[in-house]
């Protein structure tokens, strides 16, 4: 039975909405259990009756703010939910780790808990987006900025790790972010990564640099790229985005003939959102670490915590970590 | 009346199609005339009788090809309509310089015929973005990489300078893009350029930092990022926007339902792609050289060569290297 460790304090919506989100999860996977992380006095009352076997509450009542700092909080609060969720994963006693909490504390706490893999320096956040030819890697989306040649590089076999473990792509196409196909494009940050990559051997096939707008087509499996540069892109993103939905919300009540168009098309908009949505591909994976711990989205509601549970879950089930090492070794 | 040399053999539709976006362009501003550039008897037979007085013709048989190297262009093709062009503007026969040619080559002839302002190290593209509280000037989207530090700084006084003159902002909000409001986000570049724009006297107010989804909220008027950083982004949110319009394209053959819902939308859909598509904001200057040179989209139709014409056109009438030459002095 797969166990998850779950943050039940963390994310904007309180540990009622996190818990909805076991629910779902538990649900649909029933060769699954979790442990819920938080103050006893508010975890007990949420329980559900039907998941009393398999969510285990387990007394975590620090409280780490959003703003405090990540390694200040490691000191302080051992009884954090955060904190205690990892060391269950370090122990064996779960499997992997899930939080919709401050992004800097879950990064600081797993690798300071978990620990760096041996051959890697610094850790990056995955994050999935959907492509026209279905799911690409996308990373680092922001644990680290200022990013050497060697860090993308092994971003590069991270990301291909994720890639085989969880979406099932045997010999993942990766590319590198760039502002132009050709090999002299970029920075020297950049030349000197293309030519790391190109260097590679039967791990991934190397497609060559990767313009943002050509993600979206599925020409690779994998995007690598700075987290600094990656974190911008997927807040603009999300801006760009949020005019479009902006845009229906606001047609739906400008004109008869705008509402009628709106209410016909609501159907497919929803689905449409779901597939480019955030909460449909859930959490972002932290990769480099020795242990499974998956961020969530602050905003994460049930539909969003369950697909970060979910997440986590396959990491498991596609041994990630296996996985992470034989591509590091 | 303002005179604005044009290159009729640049961009993906052909010279036709630049001589559309003249005619729409002349159509609307008749205290204006242009020079076209290009092979005389390609131009001749595309010239409106109309417009006979006010589009004259100037012959420049070379042509650029989209991956020639643009330093050996310059030496190779000065009887190019971008060469021509340009040097029309240094010497005072035309006001300012359209192009939907190769971006690298208009960056460099530009550069080295129109020259550098001597404050300016690095020229920087702008372009304007629709925001929800009106435009946003962003800068640099591709025109160098490995910024450092006084070069951001530099991008925020022209993109004020543009601001000022072309948008009619007095005292614009200026923000540096970055992955957190707080002062230490960043890397090393982002966080000394933080000291730098806090300094600022009376030229602008600083917001401070500005992150990607932000930017659509139109929290700043100006919004300063490297070059690699700044196109990276441009072509994401072009990805984005495509996912969106693919949306409808298929929708509205999916389902009867889709397709009523599609069509009765089609209006509404049409004038907010125009609102936040390229073409309306049309192109994009390039500032920090001696005179007015404004790059549009390669695949400019001619609505959109229009508005690169009408953006060169209110550059020249808003006095904005007058207002550079201020700002930086």
């Amino acid at each position: 039975m797969v166990c998850i460790a779950v943050d039940a304090m963390g994310g904007d919506h309180g540990p009622a909405e996190i818990l909805s989100g076991v629910s779902l999860f538990l649900e649909a996977h029933p060769d699954a259990r979790v442990q819920v992380f938080g103050p006893l006095d508010q975890l007990l009352p949420l329980i559900p009756a039907k998941f009393e076997s398999r969510i285990e509450p387990i007394d975590a009542p620090d409280i780490i703010g959003m703003g405090e700092a990540p390694t200040r909080a490691f000191r302080t609060k051992k009884n954090s939910p955060i904190y205690k969720g990892l060391d269950a994963v370090k122990n064996g006693r779960a499997d992997a780790f899930m939080s919709a909490g401050s992004t800097g504390a879950v990064m600081a706490f797993s690798t300071l808990i978990l620990g760096r893999h041996p051959r890697i320096e610094r850790p990056a956040i995955a994050t999935v987006l959907s492509s026209k030819q279905g799911p690409v890697v996308m990373l680092d989306m922001g644990a680290s900025v200022d990013s050497k040649p060697h860090h993308l590089f092994d971003f590069s076999l991270l990301g291909t790790a994720f890639s085989r473990a969880v979406l099932g792509v045997q010999t993942p196409r990766v590319g590198l972010l760039n502002i132009g196909e050709e090999p002299e494009k970029g920075g020297v940050v950049e030349q000197e990564t293309f030519g790391l990559m190109s260097a590679i051997g039967s791990q991934y096939t190397f497609v060559g640099n990767v313009e943002g707008r050509h993600i979206f087509e599925g020409v690779a499996d994998v995007v690598v790229c700075d987290g600094f540069v990656g974190n911008n892109l997927l807040k603009f993103g999300e801006g760009v985005a949020s005019l479009f939905f902006d845009f229906f919300r606001t047609e739906s009540k400008a004109s008869l003939r705008s509402m009628i168009g709106a209410w016909l098309l609501k159907p497919a908009i929803k689905s449409f959102y779901q597939r480019y949505d955030y909460s449909e591909y859930g959490g972002a994976p932290l990769l480099g670490v020795n242990g499974i711990s998956v961020i969530a989205h602050g905003k994460s509601h049930a539909y969003a915590i369950k697909n970060a549970l979910l997440r986590a879950y396959q990491s498991v089930n596609g041994q990630l970590i296996e996985k992470m090492d034989s591509a590091l070794s």
